[in-house]
């Protein structure tokens, strides 16, 4: 980020605050504390745009140990701190779990870092506007600019169609391994009767991409409903458009500053 | 809940608050604090996350007199305090009501408990998302696992076809009899020209049913609006799902510690 | 209201905030405190509901000289204090302007007061959930008991086929008085191009209507969306309920305790 | 404004922390501070009001110097201070950067003051309520007298049809100069793909359509839905109601004072 120092400076009270917490994680884990206080940061930003409500979850694969992941304990996401954030290997297993109860659906991270090595980090949600797309055969396409990644693709993983009768929910590496299948090499996908996966090369940039795929899809449904012919942002247009790696840096820096009042 | 006690501890204030209109109703109630407390809340969380307004009401079943339910005098869900909690038996009558006046509508809630044992919490609503299924002859449908109950269908009650001309309301025992057969054995019945009531076996299932059936409108009538073909989710699969009795635990740990702010 | 003095204990700081602008008021004025209270507080509810933004306005009948109505001076809605109220007669002459400006549409509240007695406050608003009926000729219609005065109809008022070219603003008596024919005997009129007046027997009442009224477009326009059969309110069913002439009272003093923290 | 005094009493703490970073500017700026104070409550308003996210911008014309404009360094809008305000020439080259970074988008706004003398202020946003209509052949049509201008017209800029593949950015000053030629004489454009300009002879009135171009967008988008006959507002209504240079000025004291909170 570019203006990290000024942020310091400008939010100290908030700063002290994840500091104390990080000092209590970092008793436990092994990852640095900027990747943790992000990962924190990310949940908190996700409660607070409304992509996440009290379910879901984000994930960052640890930064120099490619096998593991780091992803809150079971809890709303809106409270999640340092302390809450707990070390696992691919396949879920919880690295010091101590007692510390992990989310029921922790193989979506697991199962995708696995197969996907240009992803760092991961977003399972249940955004209200994505739900008409994962239970429609309308597929989502990209609106405008800040949203270009859609023009990649956002597949819909049915369940019942990969694993048969199930309650939805994606309890065990098999059903994990499964959504990863439908995700391939695609940004997003969206989970019929349940919701959405959402994966990036950081956090900054999985949060911005949560964000602001819920953007498009309200803005598509609203293009949709005035029954005229729509221009969809082109494949080329787009692959152009996210060669910026950086596409969300200025959006992330406020959604931290937010955060941390 | 698994962190009550966690809870406790961090919103020490709001505890304190809590209990000390507790006390005032523990002069008059027979009811365990615990349930009065979550009534309270209860009242509060479906004002804060839009369900009710200024109108509208939630119940509880007594926890062991199964003639009896707890209920709010009449006033406005959100200001609700534990002293405001009037004890009923199933007809209606208040307990020992003091100077505290009854919600007129307060049938729907006896006569709920009285055909349906398996009940234990009400609310009824009047949540604008509800009312164009509740005036149309599109029916709702489950959109995702965190509605998954609205797989077990959703009737309407149209007074006028139970009682014929009236002001809409369920001013007395006989209409609340009428909406009691129209609900029949499933999770929640719609009211023409009125709003819903949602039921279940909890005072926290019944606040995230209502909560997430709000939602769920919303997303089916986005859906429709996409003009494509819908899977929704199937009975089958929702019947899985709602085994889990302590599906919106998460979700009520995170509701009851926001509204003790 | 039933539960006054309830409301006066409990708020008691805004109300000491309140008494001191009234009297700033009660130098000038002749109307009793209360009735300028409700309408500094009818103001902000409806600013605090949406119901009006920077613009619009609410009035109400001089409780004891039918020829006069009191009115904020121009400016925004949620700002008002008693000492901005100024009384009219129904010319939109105002008695003791001092050096406060008048809305420019003040020929509203004057031209409906004169032929319509039993009209005791007016709201003029730009409700953005109205304008797209105001502009349609798909009518409004009731969806539920809380907006049940609307079976009575709400008809469209066309400036142009009243009056021929103008800039959309009731800017003199005669285009007030052709708005006021528009109105009739009704509750509400939409204005084409502009918005809509709603008219009732009391502050709380008119407060009341204009806030359900918005609900009750948005239901409307989303039961409409779901392309299905409409079963509306019926009038009789409505002139049932509309009896009860204190149905928002509850709602009433939610709504002025909210603003007056 | 008419009551700027008023305002400038009543928000003596706001009024004191903007002084304290217009000295900062004033250090290097040679504009008034006048105008430096409603740029920064510009980003602020349009940032409270949903229309700009972390993205877009707000620029206004030199007071003195037409060939320069104000423009914040490359920011989120509503953390802009009066000390963030940089000075351009028309070809989006910083009069005194210092270590300020400049928005890449500058050329919207250089290439519209070059050729638009009417135009002292310019807007560029990517509000979700537009960006159905940027990528749809339905026109943005005026709903009401709020957005009068709309009526004058909405052109959609299309880059690929005006540079062939892009990143969709206005990058240069060539892009610049063909979004300018694509406004012509109109009061907005739409950007296929990716948002819209919007022009006036103020801060006040391009913050004021702006904020009320959102409203009108979700206003006709849901007209259309409703599937009725639509009467919009004409051109020549438009027009008289344009006349009023100050249609915005009760809001803008409003929004004004808001910020300054």
């Amino acid at each position: 980020m570019t203006n990290r120092r000024q942020f310091i400076v400008a939010c100290s009270s908030g700063a002290v605050a994840f500091a104390h917490s990080l000092s209590a994680f970092a008793q436990g884990g092994t990852a640095p504390d900027t990747l943790v206080e992000d990962l924190v940061a990310g949940n908190r930003i996700l409660a607070m745009e409304g992509v996440l409500d009290a379910m879901g979850h984000i994930s960052v694969r640890h930064s120099t140990r490619a096998d593991r992941f780091l992803l809150a304990r079971s809890m709303a996401p809106e409270l999640v701190t340092a302390a809450d954030i707990v070390e696992y290997d691919l396949d879920g297993t919880a690295i010091d779990a101590r007692d510390r109860t992990s989310y029921l659906e922790r193989f979506i991270h697991g199962e995708i870092y696995r197969v996907r090595p240009d992803v760092r980090a991961v977003v399972h949600c249940h955004t209200a506007s994505l739900i008409p797309f994962a239970d429609s055969d309308v597929p989502l396409r990209a609106m405008y600019h800040m949203a270009a990644f859609v023009a990649e693709g956002v597949p819909v993983f049915d369940i019942r169609k990969a694993a048969g009768l199930t309650d939805l929910l994606v309890r065990d590496a098999a059903l994990g391994k499964a959504l990863a299948r439908s995700l391939g090499q695609k940004p997003a996908a969206l989970m019929r009767g349940h919701g959405a996966v959402v994966v990036a090369a950081s956090i900054p940039n999985v949060v911005g991409r949560s964000i602001y795929l819920d953007v498009n899809a309200k803005a598509q449904a609203q293009a949709i409903a005035l029954g005229g012919k729509i221009t969809y942002v082109e494949a080329d247009e787009a692959k152009l458009r996210m060669s910026d790696a950086g596409e969300y840096a200025r959006a992330w820096d406020l959604w931290k500053r937010k955060v941390a009042r």
